[in-house]
């Protein structure tokens, strides 16, 4: 079967340019379109739901990850509410983000355009289908789809809908694409098609998001794990910095920016640590704890250094007393996934520091580590969230599915005006 | 020797975590440095290059291969001046590009940052190596050189210049670090490096670019070629047209930006194409043509769709007569190498239409395709041009070196204002 997703992925990058060509208000029409589609589909979506929520069942499936596969009424209405919301955003595509006047008269702008023919590899969840469409849409681009084998009754009935509402558009159906054979070799080959596809974005647990970055030849953007850090600096207001460490560890245990690690500055510990070590472990939370932390809390669990390169994705936090903002700033370096790192501090300089050094792709001051995501940080919402340090860094948005390029508008005006002639081709190569 | 470039990569990371913590008047400093280093090491550079000169002569290479290789005095002068240019450019690290308060009080801005460690590889040209280094270090990056085995002598020697201007300034010289065995299992190891390489970039002929691109893990931005279009619609101004022409073809064979093929509507050709294409002819270049072109111009030569598809590099034009705009467009659609394609036209809704559909990393309307460099568009030096359509595309200035994270300022906000308790970590994890 050589050839499928190639096939696949050829009639998307052609549609591609249908979706390109259209305006502002034509993907605006496309997306309500998709959003009302998806509403008069649900009874079909529903159903498929129950076929793959069967064979997951009957495969042994439970808990959680069952929990991701379903939908209801409501979830679906939530599908609906979601692409209505992209639809509103603020459209990215002929956002002109420098214009400057050369010289020699040129008139040189940068301007925003869609990147092409997106990737998306993914696992359980149906509704990244809906979403992921719709933001690259909106955005001006076509997307191929990769879902969990899992959901492919549910994925598959999903892009019906949204395929129903390109036709009814006048638009080719292919700038949606789901591979619907989902044997890992389709993987493998979408993973080649470096002449086709712009983008490759995976999202799902580290294994699928490992394997993704090491087959691609094509440009992935990714991140495998958020290992968040909060630094309780000596100047910290200390109730400030307990609510923090709750919000951060326990408000929502299981996600990417929730924190890992408390780093707390040994001036502050001994008055500080003890209670709120306390605190935190009577609403659940278990402590594993350096030396100096344990001499302080003793019930702390020992920490070693796999605790601190771990995503706990629970509620149990690794703690270790530093002896410096060098220190703290040392073990981040050491450790950092790169996804989101927090100070709590009074203390301007210290802060400031913190913010120069500390390279994620969020640092926050004195506020929690659970804020690091698209909507809240105002990009209305996110196809994912890149620890890779190129083309977009943090939570990405309809402005990381655009590229800005250049147009040059002049009068004429050529680089030599008096062009000398040239020696011909030596030979007719 | 596997490791060898692991072992530099190390080395130069750590480094890099030095030069990102320079306020922009350190980076400063540090490269006004660099070119008094190279300044004053002018003598034993030209002592190098001469042994590289004659081990190339002796191994038979000649002509503008050689020439690239050479320095002498007024070079190694460039090199200096091209350093101090480096120095004097806006700093584009700690730009504020987004800055936000969120309904909560939070305050959220996007600030750039270096990107880390960025490796360099490309072919004969010495100067790159000090090019590349200035750039790369006046971002707040580190930067892994490994530059072609026939100038090796001539890139020790400028490395060895930067390397005690680093030391001078209380800085660690594998900041700027060389790959001095130049064998080709090093740069296959090099560009495995995805955990230390933040950015690769192959400056070089298309067969050292493919074989990067093969090879690499590490993400890689990069240009094959410059297949460019000059389009001359019916509403051309001729005069205009064949000065754009000339220019673009005949200014600089040689280089990516020049012109490879000319589209001419029909509605003019018959006036405009015959003395147009004698006088590109008179001036030295080859004409191949199309059936209708040749019917117009008897001399052109028979073009086929691998001329259509050249990258020439040399005096040759490729001259296909289209019916209308959308016969343009899709020519360019089918041949274009994202590079840079040309409108000339007083229509402006033509012009509009042909800025929107053409998604390469330049447009120019009425201006001469020569005009896609960094220095001409105002970037005032670049390190490549991407026609990657991903982090850059188009010329690649300091800006590119960089990329922008969130830094998130609060007074102790919380995303749940009232946690629950939660249940205990099922296992010890």
């Amino acid at each position: 079967m050589t050839g499928y997703v190639r096939t696949l992925a050829e009639r998307a990058r052609s549609a591609a340019q249908a979706i390109a060509a259209l305006d502002g208000e034509g993907r605006l029409a496309l997306l309500n379109a998709m959003a009302d589609s998806v509403e008069a589909g649900s009874q079909d979506i529903l159903k498929a739901n129950a076929v793959d929520m069967d064979r997951a069942k009957a495969a042994g499936t439970t808990g959680a990850m069952l929990d991701r596969l379903r939908l209801d009424e409501q979830r679906v209405a939530g599908i609906v509410t979601a692409i209505r919301e992209v639809a509103g955003l603020p459209d990215p595509v002929g956002q002109v983000t420098r214009s400057d006047v050369r010289p020699n008269g040129l008139v040189v702008e940068k301007v925003r355009i869609p990147l092409g023919l997106i990737a998306m590899i993914y696992e359980a969840r149906p509704n990244v289908t809906a979403d992921a469409a719709a933001l690259c849409l909106r955005a001006g681009n076509a997307v191929l789809l990769r879902g969990g084998s899992e959901a492919r009754d549910s994925n598959m009935a999903i892009a019906a809908c949204l395929h129903r509402a390109l036709r009814d558009q006048g638009l080719p159906p292919e700038a949606v694409s789901l591979v619907e054979d989902t044997a890992r070799e389709h993987v493998l080959e979408l993973l080649q098609l470096s002449d086709l596809i712009d983008l490759a974005i995976p999202r799902g647990g580290e294994k699928l998001i490992r394997f993704v970055a090491e087959h691609a030849r094509v440009p992935v953007i990714k991140h495998y794990k958020g290992v968040c850090h909060l630094y309780v600096d000596k100047a910290a207001d200390p109730a400030l910095a307990l609510r923090l460490a709750i919000d951060g560890k326990l408000s929502r245990p299981g996600v990417c920016n929730a924190l890992e690690t408390m780093l707390v500055h040994a001036d502050i510990a001994d008055e500080w640590l003890p209670d709120a070590l306390a605190e935190l472990q009577a609403r659940g939370a278990e402590i594993r704890g350096c030396e100096r932390t344990r001499a302080l809390f003793p019930e702390a669990v020992a920490a070693t250094d796999e605790d601190f390169d771990a995503e706990y994705l629970a509620p149990i936090l690794s703690v270790r007393v530093v002896d410096s903002i060098d220190q703290a700033i040392e073990h981040i370096h050491r450790f950092t996934s790169d996804h989101t790192e927090v100070i709590v501090t009074t203390d301007k300089a210290a802060a400031e520091r913190f913010v120069r050094e500390i390279r994620s792709s969020a640092v926050m001051v004195n506020a929690s580590s659970r804020f690091n995501d698209g909507g809240t940080l105002g990009l209305g919402a996110e196809i994912g969230i890149s620890t890779t340090r190129l083309h977009a860094y943090g939570p990405m948005g309809l402005e990381s599915l655009t590229i800005e390029r250049y147009v040059v508008r002049g009068e004429g005006q050529a680089r030599h005006e008096d062009v000398p002639k040239v020696e011909p081709a030596a030979s007719a190569a």
